[in-house]
Formats: structure tokens, sequence, C-alpha cells
């Protein structure tokens, strides 16, 4: 298929190659340029709809949004979901600049998605002249040059003659790191013809192999602390997902029967129906028997671990370095010694070992030390709502496939206590931490399963005052029919920091909405739910409802709680720190 | 008043003495840090909490936003109409980074906003840990970094010893510029205290005075030049207005009795009830009878000019530049040759000289030779609404105090058309014309007309592709009790891009909402009302209403268009185009 083609088309071929279905982002509304480029002063068509243009003819579907944040979101979620690479669309200025804490999130927390930027056409750019979404002073690199601190790899594509180079070095490096890409189309090169030869030379999507002296090393010294060791573990985090290592995980937990943990970024990253599953650790955020147990393991196989300050309960994990076994992207850890070794191949090599030589393990470990999760009462509680009733009755709503989406702050924490069926998916954005991403990723989330087929319930848990940064995401959820169940958590204002810091301080009242109004209202001819819940009984109620349980439209569920009531967790580490304190 | 200040006092104090009274921002929502915080590892505070604390002690008010997008928006829109600065809070990262598109509008369009991020404390950062909201790097400089671009001086206060300096420079240079700042302030820095002496030298919000012997020549040039002109007039574009030169510019109408005229960015900018008002000049874009006396003049003074695309029909103004007398900010230029005087004593001084010695111009001229809006139909047409007739007849519905805040695009453009009554404040964005801008602004535009007194009425016009990025705008708009009446111009789509470039391109099709029920649904408790108008006759009923007129309430009105309706300026510009092109 060798040829000519489009810039333009050029990269959203590079893109359909990857497996991407749906572009997201937001048309760059504009004015004379478009009355003018009828007249033919095509020099002047707006910023980014020539390239917009060119996305059916691609095979791909554009998916608009309300605005460039929820865009951005929506490329990270789908990303996760369709576990390959996401895509926005945005004008050039304001467009991209509403679209990078997005873009940052999704750097930081190693998720491969393509930032298309329309920029004005070269003729305006080399005659500097002041255009709208410009600063005014005809110069055009200081959005790029911003951009360049959260993308791995950046372009603007002046020249025809590198572009084709120059879009497959980006993304070649986006695939290589799992972070964002940046590439900048001027309105004429997107029309600008070029060899198509070059497409026909894949993209990298593997990491290159490792030396094998070195691996072969490195698994036989693992072998041997583990088989010196007494109290075997494997703690998956989320690097394991966002590193796509998760059926060599797997493989692992069944090879050497050890009992496994997550990490909370790593929730819902490895099978919680295996009585192997020990629970989710988090320093001083974690149940104490499943502290216990982690904490006195003499050998940790620790996969894809992130120390963030959220990840470990404020940085209070209390494990032995010279206990951890720590494997990342591009190196694993033994002993606090780092080797150069990318860990799905070292992975690979090691369930190969062991299946071909079983370990010799003495079984009594294989016991599951620790309960994963609280207790559920069996009869549900009177009165009203309360979190730590919440998160475990949760557990009893989920269904295989389900894909779940849970916001940072209080859902985060509360998530943990809850145990999730076999196959379903969720993730969270523990490293960055934005308020109003969870919404905004649901839509490119929720597209995502859509698109891979399969009946799953979409379900999101968010806050209401990080759902208010977003919340234009309701449309896109009705328009492309995505049925989602929305629950909302309603404390009246952003609970943890009332729970010690200007409870009655103007600045924590968040405004009450009214989000079954919202849903129905944010479009046209679609069949919406609501229900408010303000006990334990009422929740109980509407978790039986087959409207919801079989998600036959979109729906919210409003979720009344005391304004100082949070998870257990949080309670505890709370607890646990005044003792510390007292003890001084 | 000198004795001791915390740091981020320090700040504020500063903004109160500037005349700011209400500052916007989000809260950054957190977990552990506040449950750390309350058991004394008060390092561990949310970025951002501790400064808010602060805010009524300063004798400020907090007026919190759904969204950062929001909150820049409205700060600028407060900082037009005030007069002054505007100010909003945001936290590190995903704060900060999703309010950069308001920031960079203010940037190009001269508007001083102070952008204040809480940073982790100088422990977190100094020990480099992996915190949330950061790039999971242990490095914090990378959001700096990022806005240096679109500020025009910024500091992260890193050493409480220089910290008042620090400060005391942003803000000098930020009014010098008339431009926005940025100031980091780490959370235990924020309450930090230091000697408030530096607060009793007052910040400087007057430019230096000129040169009195160069400016004496130029006073004395442009004098000579004027009276050997036969046909002088003036231009005012928005310039004037971001740099507070209205009165001059109004003695100077005044002292003269020169016609004046309008550019799009300068519209409002002076009074239209004046018959020696001519009317917009952009270019072809222009009344032919406007372009006509304009085009013909032979000494223009043109007052904050601004050679934009979007203020100038893409370039297409033809006045020769040896007959204009330019003045800016900073310097004046006569004959094309720049000479480095500050606009606003330049002009006070002609004023001056006018008045001691009047003018010798013979009066002919001072009888304005074009009508500079388009009649109005007396009978209301029959059928469906036409742009044509809205903006002439939207003038009828306008009265002295109304606030406007009028959208980029088609509104941008249309509202040329419509006349002014004296003491109109409004304003559009017309160099960076960021869609969502009007809807985001306009809180802050009202908020800033509510303090200042006067029963002004609070009035948005915007298309609703643009209003659906800033919906959240609706909370703002009841929360504060503004009242705000709401024109929204439903095409079903992004017009201008459909007039001509994918008709029936899925990327032109802006989901349909229930705008009525959104305001109503965007808050509890507050009386709303929604129009619906699809004819003139319906237009013209809804503008006679005594709830609207009298704006009793917060009320939308929606006005469904042809797909392809425009405004009479697009259209004439489309024709005067083609005869071009079929001409060569």
């Amino acid at each position: 298929m060798t040829g000519e083609i489009f810039i333009g088309s050029y990269v959203l071929e590079r893109l359909r190659q990857l497996g991407l279905k749906s572009i997201f982002g937001v048309p760059g509304g504009n004015t004379f340029h478009v009355v003018l480029r009828v007249t033919e002063f095509d020099h002047y068509a707006d910023y980014e709809l020539a390239l917009l243009d060119l996305i059916p003819e691609a095979g791909l579907e554009w998916k608009g949004n309300p605005n460039e944040l929820n865009a951005s979101y929506a490329a990270d979620g789908y990303a996760r979901v369709s576990n390959g690479v996401g895509a926005l669309v945005t004008t050039y200025g304001p467009g991209e600049l509403s679209a990078l804490c997005g873009i940052a999130g999704a750097y930081c927390e190693y998720v491969p998605v393509l930032h298309i930027v329309g920029y004005p056409s070269l003729e305006i750019m080399k005659g500097h002249k002041i255009v709208h979404h410009s600063l005014g002073h005809g110069t055009f690199t200081e959005f790029h040059d911003m951009s360049k601190k959260i993308c791995c790899a950046t372009t603007v594509l002046m020249d025809a003659e590198t572009a084709a180079s120059e879009i497959d070095r980006v993304l070649n490096e986006m695939l290589y790191q799992s972070q964002p890409g940046y590439i900048g189309i001027p309105t004429d090169i997107c029309y600008t013809n070029i060899s198509s030869s070059s497409l026909q030379t894949p993209l990298k999507m593997e990491l290159p192999g490792n030396d094998g002296g070195e691996e072969a090393k490195a698994v036989a010294v693992i072998r041997e602390l583990i088989e010196r060791s007494s109290k075997p573990i494997i703690i998956v985090d989320g690097g394991a997902t966002r590193n796509q290592v998760l059926s060599e995980v797997e493989t692992l937990c069944q090879v050497t029967k050890f009992p496994y943990f997550a990490n909370p970024w790593g929730k819902g990253a490895v099978s919680e129906a295996s009585d192997r599953f020990g629970g989710v650790y988090t320093g001083l955020g974690t149940k104490p028997d499943v502290k216990e147990a982690v904490e006195s393991s003499d050998c940790v196989l620790w996969i894809g671990k992130l120390s963030s300050d959220f990840n470990t309960a404020e940085f209070t994990e209390d494990v032995k370095l010279d206990r951890v076994i720590e494997f990342q992207r591009f190196w694993i850890s033994i002993d606090g010694r780092k080797v150069d070794l990318n860990m799905k191949s070292v992975l690979q090599k090691l369930n190969e070992h062991f299946q071909s030589i079983p370990l010799k393990m003495e079984q009594a470990w294989n016991l599951m030390p620790c309960s994963p999760y609280p207790k559920l009462e069996s009869a549900v509680p009177n009165g009203k709502m309360k979190q730590a009733w919440l998160w475990p009755r949760f557990a009893g709503f989920l269904q295989p496939n389900d894909i779940l989406v849970i916001e940072t702050g209080t859902s985060q924490i509360g998530i943990n206590d809850t145990r999730f069926p076999e196959g379903l998916r969720a993730f969270t954005q523990t490293i960055f931490g934005s308020i109003g991403f969870a919404a905004g990723s649901s839509v490119g989330a929720f597209l995502a399963g859509k698109e891979r087929g399969g009946a799953s319930r979409n379900i999101l848990v968010t806050g209401e005052g990080s759902l208010q940064l977003t919340i234009q995401a309701f449309s896109d959820l009705l328009r492309h029919d995505l049925k989602p169940i929305l629950f909302i958590l309603n404390n009246g204002g952003y609970t943890i920091e009332r729970l010690i810091h200007g409870l009655r301080e103007q600045y924590n009242h968040v405004p009450m909405w009214k989000y079954g109004e919202l849903l129905d209202a944010f479009g046209i001819g679609y069949k919406t739910k609501a229900y408010q819940v303000r006990t334990c009984k009422e929740f109980d109620d509407v978790l039986r409802e087959k409207t919801l349980t079989e998600a036959l439209c979109a729906q919210v569920v409003e979720i009344f709680l005391d304004e100082l009531d949070a998870p257990e967790a949080l309670i505890s580490i709370g607890k646990m720190i005044d003792q510390k304190n007292t003890k001084k």
C-alpha cells in the first residue's frame, strides 16, 4: 500500500495501526477563517478543522467532547481500558492549554496519550501574524514549550520532508516510555502529500529484549533468595497494570502459590477471588492482620511498586528494603541493587524457570495468614449511611466484567474495603490525584469497553465536589449510550478538609446541585433515572433494583453521608498517629 | 502598622491595597494530608488550604468556583469590570494547569490577574518526595516553568527572607505590564512571619511620567498634522480600555469634536449616544458608508490599536499608515515613527493643549458622514429569527448600567450591529478568542459590578457550543444571586464551520442540552425562568417581559437560529471576497 498520503492522514493511520478506534477532542470554533476558506483563502482555514475532516476517511470515529479537559481525561481512560493508546485533537492555544492537566496526569501515571494540536498555517507563523488563539506577539513556540514539560516526546511539523520521521519518532517514544506525546500540525501541512512507504515499518510496540546473561543471573539470584526465605509474598502495584505485565503476574501467583497483595494503585490488577489474595497494603492505612502478614514477610516480590504519598498512606509503609525484590519497567532491584532489565521479560523467564523446576517451599505459608476485607454485618444496620458499611456492601453489587472508575480522595481509600469479583476492570488516578479525573476518564473507559464488546456495566464512584469539575461528562455518557451507573457520595463539601480543617470555612462549601435533574438535562431524549439514599436500608434496597443491577439506562445514585463520616482506614490512620504522638 | 505578618497574609494584604475584594479559585481536595495535619504533621497540610484560611482575616471574600478554568475566566472578568486586578488561588499541579488557558487569555488581552498557587512544603520539595499532584519525579519546577510562558512575572517563595520583595516585584511588574503574575506559596512558607513594614511602600499603580521635552515635541507635531488635515477622525480600540485611558479619550472626543469610531475590540469603550459616533470599523466587515468615512480620513488618531485577525476582518483594514497617529501603552507612532512615550500622559497633554488653544478646524467635517448602525425595520418581521434583525433589535433591550459580556465568534461579530446606550459596560475576548470565556468571565464581571453597587443588569450573550465548555458558571451565577440574563444562540452546532466546512460532518454536531432545566438544576432553592424563541415575533415579545427587562431572577433566553444564518457582516465579507476573486 505505498503511494501518497496526506500528512494529517499519516498520523491517523499510525493510530489505527496501534488499535485506536475512537479519537477525542473539541473542534476549534472560528469565524472569518472559514468564510475565507470557501473563497480559497485556504491558508486561513481554521487550525484544526482540516484535520478533523480526515478522521472518518482514516477509519476512526470522532468522539467530540464538551471541553478539552474532559477530552484529555477521556483519552486517558480510553487508553487504560483498551490496553492501548488514547488520542485527542485540540486547537492551538486555548484548546491545547485546557487539556494540559489531563496530559500531565497521563504523564505521571504512564498512560500513552497522543495530543494532536491543530496549528496555524506555516504562512501565518512565518509571517508572524497576530492571529486569534496566539499570545498576540506573532510568535508560536510558547505552547509547544509548555507541553514539553509533560510529554515524553513532542514535535510541530514545520517541514513536509521530515514529517513522517518526526511523527514516528514521537509515537515510538510514546510507546517506549508509555507516556504522552505531542504533535502539532499546521493547517497547510495537514493536507500536504508525502510518501506512505514508511507506514509499512511497524511502530515499536514491544520493549527491546534483555541481555540474556544478565537476565539468567538475575533469575538465579531471585530463585535463591526465595528458597532461602520462609514467608515469601507478592505485592502487585499499579505499575504492573500500566506496564502490561498482568498476565505474567497472574502466572507468577499461580506457579509460586505465594500469598499476594495489592497496593491502592494496583487495586483490581489481580484476582481477588483466590484464597491466596491477602488484601490491600498501604502502610498505616492497612487492616492490622494484613499489615502484619506483609511486614513479617522475609521475601517480597514487589511488582510495579510506587512509593507516592497517596499509595503509601503518607510514606508509612514498613517493609525492610533488604527483603524486597522490586520489578519495574526498565529495571529490577535486588536487595537495593538495580539491574537494567525490563521486568516483562524477567517475569516470563522466572515463570518458565519455576514451571520447569518447581520451587522447593514448605507449603505452610501458602495458607493465607490474614483476611483481606472487613466482615460485612449479615443484617442491614439501621440508621444513616456509613462508609464503614458502604464499601464492603458495595462488593455485593459488583459483577464480573464491570468497568469501575474510582475518583481520588475518599472513594479511592474506601474502595480498598470492597472485594472485586473476577474479571472486573477498575482504575483510579493515584499519583496525580486530580479531582474530576474519574468522571472525565469514565467516558473514554466505558467507550473502550463498549468497543471490546461484551456486556459490561459502566460504573463511576465519585464525590460530588470532584464531579463538579467535569460534570459535562454527563453529556458524553448519554450521547454515546453508555448507560452509566453513577454513584455520587454527597457530604455537602470536601469531607476530609472538613474533618479537621476549617469545619465552618466558606471555602469548604460545595454548592448543592440537583444531580438527577442534571443527568437528564445534559441531553434530550435519553432515558435516565435517579435515586437518593440516606440510610443503609435505602442503599441496600437501591442496590437490588433491577433497573440498576441490569444497567437499563443512565442512572445516578446520590448517597448522602454525614459531613464527618469517612472510610475506616482514614479513621484508624488518625488514631494510630495520635498514639505515636502521645508516646513522644 | 508595622509588625509581623504571615507571608500568605502579606500577598492578600497587597491585593486588598489594590482594591480587590473577591478572590476566585478551587480548594485543593486531599485526604491523608489533612488527617495528618490535625496530628501536627503540619508540613503535610494540603498545599492550598492553609492559604485559604487567611482570606477572611485579610478582609477579602472567597468566591470558590466549580473548576479552575471557570475560576481563571472569572478573575479576568472581575479585573475588567472593576478596572483593577483579579486574583485566583489554585493548588499545585492539576489546579494550576487547569487555569492556564484563562491566564494565557488574560496575558494577551492585558488583564492583570494574579495566579496564586499553593505549593507543597519546602520539606517535601527539598526531600524530592513523590507526592500527589506532582509529576512523580520528586521535582517541582516544571509547572512554574510552564506559567513563565504566559505571565509577565513569576516567583515561587522558597525563602522567607526574600518573600516580601519577591511578592512586590511580581505585583509591580503585573501592574506595569497589565498582564498576569504568578506566585507559588509553599504550605509552610505561607504561615511564616515576616516584617510588614514594606507594606507601607505603595505598589506602583501608575506608569512613570514621560520625558517633558519629547512629549511637548510630540504634542506639537500631532497638533500640526491635525490642523493640516481636512478629515481628522478618532478610532478607539480595546487598548484604550485595557490601558485605562477612557476618560482621556472621552475628553479628546469632546474637545476636538472629531467624528470617532470603534474597532470590535473597542466596542463599548466610547459613548455611542453622541451623533459624532460613526460606528465600528473592521475592514471588509464594515458597513460601506462607515468604511468610506474611515478610509477617506486624512488624519487618524488611533488609540490602543490592535491589528489581529479577528479585530480587522482578517487584516482587511485599508487605512494609509502615513495618515495614522497611533497611541499605545508605552509608545506613540507618528507617520510610522515610534516614540517612547506612554499614551496616557500624552493624551492628557493633548487635551490640555486643545483646551487652552482651541483647534482651528472648518466645522463641515464635524457632521457625521455615515450612519453607524443598520436601520431597524419598524414592524417586527414575520417568520424565523434572523441575525440581521436580532442584533439591531437587541439594542432596544439594553439599558444604561447594563454589564454585557459577549462570547467570541458569531456574537462578537453580530454585536457590532447593536447600538449601546450611554454607560453600558461590555467586553469580549477578541485576541485570544477562547470559546467558553464569556460564560466563565461573566461570573467575575457581574460580581465586580455588584461590588460597585448600583442596579446593573447582568447580561451574557453566547453561542451554545461555547457555553458548553464552561456551563458550570450557571452554578456561580445562582449562588452569588447575580440574576443573570443569559441569551443563548442555538444553531445546533458551530454555525460558521457549518457554513462551508463539513455541513454534515459529525464533529460539527454539538449535543442538544436543556438549558432552562440546566440553569435550574445547577442550584437548589433559586428562582429561575427560561424562554425559547424561534421567530422574530417571539423574540420581540420576550424582550418586553417585565421579569426579563427588570431582571427579577436568573433567566435563560434560548434563541433557535437556522444552521446557516449569520450576521450581515459575515455574509458581506464572503460576498466582497468572492467579487475580488472573480476579478482575478
